[in-house]
């Protein structure tokens, strides 16, 4: 069977929520959009998985053919981003002692299918394929063994950068992460009810059906739960926040000569049990 | 006469906004919010300048003392913030090339007259004033001589960091940067009208009525209008994006020893033709 999976998307110009079944998308938000505007009040109000399961025996409204696939979660309070986050398959690395992290905003991803843009100021831009937790339940000063908990969702993300400009200031990578429609989230929310959904799960990024990155969340630097309890130690974490765990080895940089992305590129990002969120390149107009 | 000032509060557990007059506060959110739920719908339709005027002749609904102060703007898309943007008075300083920047979430900060609170993993609270430009018109690839039309108001910050916290990551202060409520944003906003109002304006920070940052606008190393125009070179900026502009020196962790916060400080971040943003400290509960 599929995992149930949520999605936020526009038909003719208007934004929506539903639910990806065979052969098309329920559409949730018609019913539902008056109490639960959008997912993150879905998310929120913990019905993520009922919303899904109410969908499950009806005939789609929309053809996926119909329908622009957006960020899940739109405007979510924090999108907090994790730096490199799986180790080079090679010994003798230190180890960071925390995790490197910064935000992005909401207008610096594209849905599923809609092409990022290279922008006018550099050609480094870049992919990055990450696995993202969405948080359901508020919370601060979390425990390691509650962590998962605070799950609402789980969904993917290319983590989009230009490169040239994540060197422009000594302490901060802000600018080269927030570029417009550079990276991408999607293409749905599958809602999280058990650890085996995340504990390790095979996450590719490939180009033009090339494989770059490949690696399984077991590696992970930071797993998880340090993630969530790590960053609520500063912060509350709220419904709808989206955490991106941070990429693999074996982005564009890293190879010699680099290989950025360019117009026409096709990227794929895919997880076990999650989905494939795929995205083209085109120029910034 | 005063400047028009619009404020964001709230009175008995209820969010409001209003204007700042003689003897408290005129509630405008009670006859425009449902046109306008908040002040950044009000920045969008451009009216700030006439709701002020609207309020200027009448009756206060709520005495000062009854409100309490939250940030001018509710969630805005993007919190900006500029690393130090003075120079130092000494000679032979490198210039950076561009501008250092981070990102703060909303729940970073408190209003005016609220207590920044010093958080239990760290005893290094500190405080640094700036001074905010509130974003009114939206644009991309803003060249510096239209940047400041883009300008809807002013206001202050106290953008208070967790000094051993900025130092986790090593090419992140994130962190640091985004401790709940340690920081502030107000009291309130100025409607930008000309460039006098932020060309050459004194910015002060008193702790404890002592002077510890004192410079002046006409100083900064990267200029309002190159901030707007850079980071438009990057993001669209939206109506009630808001960017804090850089600290002068004198933060506490440049004293030897450091002077950071602790319960019972109280500090005051001063502008000429702004106002006056004053918070206490207290320890987390």
């Amino acid at each position: 069977m599929t995992s149930p999976r949520l999605a936020t998307f526009s038909v003719k110009g208007t934004t929506k929520y539903g639910a990806v079944v065979e052969g098309g998308i329920v559409d949730l938000s018609a019913r539902h959009a008056k109490d639960y505007p959008t997912l993150r009040e879905v998310i929120a109000a913990g019905k993520l998985a009922s919303f899904a399961e109410e969908a499950a025996g009806r005939a789609p409204d929309h053809a996926l053919s119909d329908i622009i696939w957006l960020p899940p979660v739109p405007a979510p309070e924090k999108i907090i981003c994790i730096g490199v986050n799986y180790p080079e398959y090679k010994d003798g690395q230190d180890a960071p002692k925390y995790p490197s992290m910064f935000m992005r905003s909401p207008r610096s991803f594209v849905g599923h299918d809609t092409p990022l843009v290279r922008p006018r100021a550099s050609v480094q831009l870049d992919y990055e394929g990450e696995i993202v937790l969405v948080i359901g339940k508020a919370g601060r000063h979390i425990p390691e063994s509650a962590a998962l908990d605070h799950i609402a969702a789980v969904t993917l993300c290319n983590e989009g950068s230009v490169r040239d400009w994540l060197r422009h200031a000594k302490f901060n990578v802000t600018q080269g992460k927030n570029f417009d429609s550079s990276g991408s989230l999607g293409p749905w929310l599958v809602p999280y009810t058990q650890e085996s959904q995340i504990a390790d799960v095979r996450l590719t990024t490939h180009v033009n059906r090339e494989l770059r990155q490949d690696d399984r969340t077991s590696r992970l630097m930071f797993p998880f739960r340090t993630l969530i309890s790590y960053i609520s130690t500063f912060a509350t974490l709220v419904p709808g926040d989206v955490i991106v765990t941070g990429t693999p080895t074996g982005a564009g940089a890293r190879f010699d000569p680099p290989r950025y992305l360019k117009p026409g590129d096709v990227v794929e990002v895919e997880a076990e049990g999650i989905g494939s969120l795929r995205n083209g390149v085109v120029d910034e107009a």
